[in-house]
């Protein structure tokens, strides 16, 4: 058995290693274009923040110890350059010898992974890019011989982010364009908004809805005249598949724009396989092709493959899509569909959002951890889910990404039984009230309205009753909105007999009680979603995208 | 509709607000004896420590607070004495006047809850116990005034080891007197082994395997003669239901010890309910009733029970039973069945042990994560998980425990997609990895051994290699095993021809390399389940159990 692989990171390596536990006799060859393999793509921006100081941190591996411990052919600075199918070769050229050669192969493993995405702008060949060890030192050097005191980085995806706050946190003012409406525009705006204000707070400029018209020396200039700072610019607009040597060999390229595999991760070429971020994948929610860049798929379907040529009988799940970005202390995750895909594609869908603690609030350092669950209105199913929060976000995403592996439903999430000691969790988790008001809204008990509705509501008439206190009322409101706190509603709902009501607190707690008040009268009642902490978000975000 | 709840705390205040929202007309009375409703149960052994510095923290509702914003009738300081089944009355006794009357009800639901357990040892009565907030504030003003510089807890479930962690905290000299062979002994010995260490680090001593003869002033005398200073003894040795008030109506107690319930929570007596530690629960894994003594099943089943008043069709689901405590920072968790409880009651199993890293090595502050998990040998479904570490632990059993509920396999923990970037997990997750290890034991590619099995292996000819570095092996060794570092192993095979081989590693993972490479070779191999790493941990555990 001879297997060689094209690409020594992620699905790669996986695929490499497994396939020698299985086959202590197989013959493995690796190519990687770069000089490194195995090392660790997605700490990169942290080595230019020195949060990962060494370079050496991030080289997890080398071709010696991957031979010694799995007796693998690992070959750097060595680029595949074509692949013959009918022979069963591949065309490889020495990157440091300039020496070209060919190589036999029983099977091809391609886990050639993404490149990042370039655009026509002028002068974009200035802007560096980082996808690889030597992109993260060049930038290094680059801040620490304090040779830039400000950058742009194009594009607010996570590497965009995660570097951004890498490069400010180096004493670099930043700046990040994006061409959508919020940074990590896998978001819904309202989710992600917290972000936003703590990315701004510590310094980092956001022009959202800016496209750049020309990176200049020094400067880049947008469409819309602004000009920022930039002794360096970064193009993070995004990544495409890097997919070079499978088009060149006729393999089928598939509707999302990947290599097209089936559920082995086979391409059109049965002796021919791919993994990773150059290949696509099934949505598990949707059914449909789609390309998910993440790490950890990269890692399984390796495994996966090797499962695959060593002769056993596997078939990849369908992908979710979970990813989490941190900046400042703070996490954004998310698993599944958001608002914004689910109404693209025209999916069904409910919404809740709720703002629980991240464990019982009468133990110190309690955290607001805002949620965002979709599901399908009909079966209850789960659909996706957004948090944001500086503790435990990352748990309840995982939670809720197991749960929509296993097909479980909203009204589920109230019977799941997670680990509740003070310090860790709530008696009735996040988790929990999470299948709590989801059960609420699906069953019909507490009707919601979202953020985004309320203002043609009252243009339609519907009558905005604030039920917080008048403190909290004061210290910020919708406009036109009446305060009638939720302790003394039951004094006033003759005056409400007859109106269509929406009510409105801080997280949407109490507007569920008042809800059953009114309701329990047979007021027509609405609960605000998530209540004026949403609501909040949700407008800063469209201001945010607004500004100038 | 007029319904009488008996038990203020966590599953009859969930039951009474719930009732509300269904239910504005309902007539709601909650009778409770002590002089607080829905306080902070939990966070007791915390107001001791000055964690929760003030009493009203743990203070989260008033009679007032709960009529203003749930109309109901709240009556503290009052028992109820006992109940007429027929006449469907209860008599009450406020405690505070003296004065006794009678209240009707059409529905009646005891939440009653647990009370420490108290066994027959001389002297005993000079113990305090940690139940209310009026226990906890006695306590905490004993250290506050500097009347005790000393004290023994007598038991080591999660009350008593939490409490010692708070006396500790306060500069106490406190022991722990466990009758059984470790602390928190709901969890393997191997598995709770470094918070038994911890504990000792931070001051603490523990009494194991120990039987206390007496409780005399200012000491503790143990049947093996062993006296410790004690100007304070808690008894902390475990609860039982509160049914007294059940038991003299004549509902059905059930095998348990518990007031038995369907699964709408009703008693024997269709106009009577039980939700909370009073109640019997179904094992959701054994389907054998049991006591769960857990705060998040109270409130659960009191919002059930709410519903099922209200007449909706709703009943609970069987249970899991999932747990976590801290202390000095370190968190040991559970979901499901233990190795122990499984050999107890007969349940087939497999068992594996593994190591990870909360997130990403290269990312700093990663923390081993240790994990236990048991499956089904037939199916691969998961049977239970614990978890021990500083980092991660409540993520992975949440996740785990979400799992099961779901009738996962751990198979199905390969393809789980969980949150992934440096500071939050690793490209292949904790969980994934436990998916790995338990398909490779499952399906024979990696057959596994125990650490209390090793022993009487060796005795019956199996040859130990210890396949870590040479400075590995010296700074800690299994007795009687041969080095051979994984690396060289491949040099090596000819000398371990047709023996029964163990590999032993640090955590288990070089091990299952060196079992892939004498397999293919045609050896019998076993590797040790979880390394070096769960050995020591086992054979500690032991020795502490039998140290006096």
């Amino acid at each position: 058995m001879k297997v060689v692989i094209v690409g020594g990171v992620a699905g790669g390596m996986s695929a490499a290693t497994r396939l020698r536990r299985l086959r202590e006799d197989a013959e493995i060859i690796i190519f990687e274009q770069g000089p490194h393999v195995s090392y660790a793509n997605c700490g990169l921006p942290y080595h230019v923040g020195e949060v990962i100081p060494a370079e050496k941190d991030l080289l997890l591996q080398t071709p010696q110890s991957l031979k010694n411990r799995f007796n693998l052919d690992v070959r750097v600075n060595s680029r595949v350059t074509s692949i013959n199918k009918e022979a069963k070769t591949v065309a490889v050229k020495n990157l440091q010898t300039g020496e070209t050669y060919t190589e036999s192969y029983g099977s091809l493993v391609l886990s050639t992974g993404a490149k990042p995405r370039m655009v026509p702008i002028p002068g974009l060949e200035r802007a560096v890019v980082l996808r690889d060890v030597p992109d993260a030192v060049k930038i290094k050097e680059l801040v620490d011989q304090k040779k830039i005191s400000s950058a742009v980085v194009i594009g607010a995806g996570f590497i965009g982010v995660e570097l951004a706050e890498n490069l400010q946190h180096r004493g670099i003012q930043t700046t990040i364009v994006e061409f959508r409406e919020n940074i990590l525009p896998q978001f819904d705006p309202e989710m992600i908004e917290p972000m936003q204000a703590e990315l701004v707070k510590h310094g980092i400029k956001l022009a959202l809805s800016s496209e750049t018209a020309e990176v200049r020396e020094k400067t880049l200039v947008l469409k819309d005249g602004r000009e920022f700072d930039a002794d360096l610019v970064v193009a993070a607009i995004g990544v495409v598949a890097d997919h070079e040597l499978a088009v060149n060999a006729d393999l089928k390229i598939g509707p999302a724009g990947g290599i097209w595999v089936d559920d082995q991760m086979r391409t059109s070429d049965p002796n021919i396989y791919a993994v990773g971020d150059a290949a696509e994948k099934t949505s598990a929610i949707t059914g449909q092709n789609q390309m998910i860049w993440l790490a950890n798929l990269a890692n399984r379907h390796g495994r996966l493959v090797a499962d695959v040529i060593a002769g056993e009988r596997v078939a990849a799940r369908a992908s979710i899509g979970t990813g989490i970005i941190g900046a400042y202390g703070m996490a954004a995750a998310l698993t599944g569909l958001t608002e914004g895909l689910a109404k693209r594609m025209g999916i069904p869908h409910q919404v809740i959002h709720l703002h629980p603690g991240s464990h019982a609030g009468y133990y110190p350092g309690a955290e607001r951890v805002s949620l965002k669950v979709l599901f399908d209105p009909e079966s209850g199913k789960l659909l996706g889910a957004q948090g944001i929060g500086r503790d435990g976000v990352d748990k309840r995403i995982d939670v809720i990404a197991t749960a929509i592996y296993a097909g479980l439903t909203i009204d589920d999430l109230m019977n799941l039984e997670l680990a509740y000691a003070p310090a860790f969790g709530s008696a009735k988790d996040a988790i929990n009230q999470t299948g709590y008001v989801g059960n609420n809204v699906r069953e019909g008990k507490t009707p919601n309205i979202q953020w985004h509705e309320v203002e043609a509501a009252q243009q339609a008439g519907a009558v905005v009753v604030d039920v917080r206190t008048e403190g909290e009322h004061q210290a910020g409101n919708i406009p036109n909105t009446e305060l009638i706190p939720v302790d003394s509603l039951r004094n006033h709902v003759a005056e409400l007999m007859g109106k269509d009501v929406i009510v409105t607190c801080e997280v949407g707690q109490r507007g569920h009680t008042a809800t059953q008040i009114l309701r329990s009268h047979g007021i027509k009642v609405r609960n605000l979603d998530g209540g004026y902490t949403t609501w909040r978000s949700g407008m800063d975000a469209r201001e945010r995208a607004a500004q100038k």
